[in-house]
């Protein structure tokens, strides 16, 4: 057995050491009042002069002399014969001391009559009420906002001192291409010190990316050389496990002092840090997804630690769809969508690949299972922070089920109608599950075609399940698929890839072999099961089996060969109430709309006579009679 | 009586208006991806290639047959011969489906032993395990995050189309300065149309501001039929109101047609909206606060309607500090600091003034009180939308009492370590209320001097009031204060501004006419209240009145003339069990340390003797017994 590398620390023994370690740069500079949003003041803003600077009409009227007003009443007014005409915002000449009210005054020749006493300070904005000369605008360590600018610019600021920090970034890695090269099988385009300066300047950071230096460690030396001398913060991108091209720590050592490589966070597990003149040198693993949880958890902190403002981090209690298992001893970081079904906010984790970029971009949010903790049950509140508007979660649907192409049609448009979706796909008895806790708003269902009562029953058969209505997406042939045609006989000699159970592709399979009298056992990879259709598909176009079940829409959408075998309703299910859903309605007309028709007519493979029908299924009323119990095993 | 001028649209009909007169002018343009951070995508953006494309290495070791592992165990080793030997991240060739951790290989001359068999797709990344080629990776409408920016170059895609609006804001107003220029007194400099710029530039628009234009009809309708035609929308900044120099209306009935002028909405009543040419013509107010509500409730709105994000809305639920009145039928806006006490979030609601920028500066949120409700009590729960991230909710300290020159030193001193002090001034015995209530962190006092017991009766007599801990900031002469050196003989011949009962300069104030033997009533303003010291010394500048009682450090700070009478204790005043608050702890360690003695030293005017000690008072114990009663009027 050859040795693995890391010895981890933990996670807050990581950010402990990274804050303690670096004291702030304290590095400013001036920038132009109107460049200064996000930024932070590094020193006291003071008021040029007082707003207003002497004392102003805050009314159309006339300026007075409150003295000269003492006892005026309706059935005594007094004429006022020494006043000045004033707009609001017009000085009040020093000798008075109160407004009236345009509203207030007759006129009375050249004077004016009035019925009511003024009050010294009446209808006038004495100088200073906004702020007086020389006083405190912004404290230190204010971020500064939009419309504090037009405070600063009224009081006479032009320039603002703020902080700011040099960040460089080394992508290091032989193979990767620069944006806008089409990368080989093989490459990659260079991505994540692209995302690191755009993530790290939205805090303020000036960011320095360097070009892209193969895995040597003699470049690599020359480059971080250059970049600590020239930075208050390096990231170098890569080269951060412990493969055989893997030099950042050799390098790191080699100019100065490794604080620590490997800390117990997932993913971002090669994290690493050294020290190279006093420079903090953090290593950025490869795998997108580790990356960022890098950038976020390590490289945000270390700014916020020298006074840069957090990113903004929106803590929202969500119920969690699904349980989500964690590793013990590891600080975990999962992205999250969050979405509100009827009074409580759900909370969908997304698969846990750290190459899974997409999960990131589908998610509005994200949560950190502390180390401590194994997992939770799904149903429990935890903590998600967003990484979007909280309006986003009002304007979220959850769908849970088995995915088809027509879905994500669907999807694209509700997406123009302003709505997010968030399907998942693992299967019909997730999905359905998934509907009677209340942790989605609809489960898309293939299921045996035309037949509703008698076929739909072994999905329904919970006793808990609630009154389901089905939405008629399209129907569907389903059938053999592969890149070669394979057919039926063809079955026991090729690599099969199944469905589970509860899925309309395996009991119709299981239907046909026993039709053709095929033994399952003969079928290589009978046992080797994925969630549904797509999977299927991926499976073979990847080589990992040559034949399996899928529908025809989706053979069509991947450029497989189909042998059209049974065919299946593909149903948007959901409980009977949320059909009164804005969200589910604007789904609903979206389905029966021409728009949806011609769509998935020119994809092809959709049967569309029934696209749009909803049938109620009341499961006490009409179903549960029929029931020999529950027929699911998981 | 003359005339006013509007007519009052409602807040939601304004904005119904608004939105349905003008349809999204769906313009758009194409950035280069780095700089696409905050933007909207306007048509959907698809993979240009699989990621990965081909199936790589997951794990280092060897990619192999599956089917050559089959039945591989301890007791049975494999030799593999026919395998090829990877890194994570390499090609694994086309005729193996699975890869083996170098771990579990044992090596066995040129080839490798194996003890466990190897499943189909056994640590390899499949070819589009984070995306397949054309598949979707946003959708229309969608905000672009720093960390999509990663995802789209490792998805090869190296512009973004994106969706933009062009913004014109006219300036108009012959008392305007541009920004840079010293405004003389009547003038102002030119804030609200950057204040604009840059809040709507934030959301993504393209603002072009034009020059200054002074208050001529004929200049400003030129102006505003330029900035139609080179604008989607247009915004005139004042003159909107009805002085008689108020011109925006007339000219947009010349040019086109007046949808609204006057929305009862506050601050921003005189909002109006207009069409020249299909382009809609916002009117924003003059005074910056009425501005922002016209930007955040009418701007935004329009162009969230057009497509774009919103600005993000934090809302947080809040218990009220005060009351806070509001005027039914109209829509208030109004700041509110918000940060925690114990278990509770409270909001401290600012004053309404809409020519108060430094309101807006200093909240950290604003609350939206619709036209239906006249006010809320204090201790009502209310939502509050933060403009600030919510982490200062947790580092803000509230304090509520009497205001002098050196808690403005204290907080500024305690903004350098991270905390945002929110601090009022409606007098001692508010102060001390909102202590009790748990509607402020502390409560800083004006107390007559040296005479704990006995003399704090008055204000530490309510029944149900806590125990409390009194930390000593400074010891402060009390005397006399005017321009001209008044003194006390002077005082019936002057205009004398009053404090509240309950104030150390009322009660002292009282004492000093009874031994001089000065009537009150022969005192001009001895009815005229303000809260504390820095009103009497505002008001004595901006020439309201002649002579007050106030401290020697603010008649310093003022340039006022003192004549000394008495002297006070200025306490920062706490329950108990605050002590134990880490941010109170840090005050006490601010108001021990050297640093704030030598500031107040040199400030001139504080007696430092005591500064720092903290005396516990048992209300129950120590104090009830001698009272007779509750003392306070209110």
């Amino acid at each position: 057995m050859v040795k693995r590398y890391l010895e981890l620390r933990s996670f807050d023994e990581a950010i402990d050491l990274l804050k303690k370690t670096f004291p702030r740069p304290e590095k400013t500079e001036k920038v132009p009042v109107m460049q200064a949003a996000g930024r932070i003041v590094v020193s006291p803003v003071y008021a040029k002069y007082s707003v207003p600077e002497v004392n102003l009409a805050a009314m159309d009227g006339i300026a007075v002399r409150s003295r000269d007003t003492v006892g005026a009443i309706d059935a005594n007014p007094i004429t006022i014969d020494h006043f000045s005409r004033v707009n609001t915002g017009n000085i009040v000449p020093p000798e008075f001391d109160a407004v009236i009210m345009i509203e207030d005054v007759w006129e009375a020749g050249n004077d004016f009559q009035i019925r009511k006493s003024a009050t010294p300070r009446q209808h006038i904005r004495p100088a200073g009420e906004d702020i007086r000369e020389s006083r405190l605008v912004l404290p230190k360590g204010h971020l500064i906002r939009p419309f504090d600018i037009g405070a600063l610019v009224t009081y006479g600021i032009t320039t603002v001192e703020v902080l700011t920090v040099n960040v460089g970034i080394i992508p290091t890695g032989s193979e990767l291409v620069p944006l806008g090269a089409r990368p080989a099988p093989g490459q990659v385009v260079e991505s994540n010190t692209i995302m690191a300066q755009v993530y790290l300047s939205q805090m303020g950071a000036h960011c320095t990316r360097y070009p892209i230096v193969p895995d040597d460690p003699d470049l690599i030396r020359d480059t971080l050389r250059l970049a600590v001398k020239e930075n208050d913060l390096v990231l170098i991108s890569a080269g951060s496990s412990a493969g055989t091209r893997d030099f950042t720590e050799s390098v790191i050592r080699s100019l100065g002092e490794l604080i620590f490589h490997g800390v117990a966070v997932k993913p971002g597990k090669p994290a690493m840090l050294g020290r190279v003149n006093d420079t903090p040198v953090l290593g950025l693993p490869g795998y997108p997804l580790a990356a960022q949880t890098v950038l976020r958890e390590f490289a945000a902190p270390l700014l916020e630690s020298w006074g840069f403002a957090p990113a903004p981090r929106y803590p929202v209690t969500v119920r969690l769809a699904q349980p989500l298992v964690s590793d013990l001893g590891f600080d975990e970081f999962i992205p999250v969508f969050v979405g509100r079904i009827g009074d409580s906010i759900i909370g969908a984790a997304h698969g846990k690949g750290a190459a899974v970029q997409m999960a990131t971009v589908k998610a509005n949010g994200y949560t950190h299972i502390p180390a401590s903790i194994e997992g939770y049950e799904g149903g429990t509140a935890i903590e998600v922070f967003l990484t979007t508007d909280p309006g986003s979660v009002e304007r979220t649907i959850i769908l849970t089920g088995t995915l088809d192409p027509a879905l994500e049609e669907l999807a694209s448009l509700a997406q123009n109608e302003g709505l997010f979706i968030h399907a998942t796909n693992p299967g019909n008895i997730s999905g359905l599950r998934a509907l009677t806790r209340n942790a989605c708003h609809a489960a898309p269902l293939s299921l045996p075609a035309h037949s509703l009562h008698l076929s739909y029953e072994p999905l329904i058969s919970y006793n808990e399940n609630p009154d389901l209505a089905f939405i008629h997406l399209a129907t569907m042939e389903l059938g053999i698929v592969s890149r070669d045609g394979l057919d039926t006989g063809d079955l026991p000699h090729a690599r099969f890839i199944n469905t589970r159970k509860g899925t309309p592709s395996r009991s119709i399979l299981d239907d046909l072999l026993k039709r053709e009298g095929i033994n399952p056992a003969q079928v290589d990879g009978y046992l080797q099961e994925v969630h549904g259709p797509q999977a299927v598909a991926a499976a073979i176009l990847n080589g990992f089996a040559d034949a399996g079940m899928c529908t025809s829409g989706i053979a069509t959408a991947e450029g497989l060969r189909f042998v059209p075998v049974a065919s299946e309703d593909y149903e948007l299910v959901v409980q009977k109430e949320m059909l009164n859903d804005p969200r589910i309605s604007t789904l609903v007309s979206l389905i029966k709309s021409p728009r949806f028709y011609a769509i998935l007519q020119k994809k092809g493979g959709y049967d569309l006579t029934l696209t749009g029908t909803i049938r109620e299924l009341d499961y006490k009323k009409n179903v549960s009679a029929l029931l020999p119990g529950n027929l699911l095993e998981r």
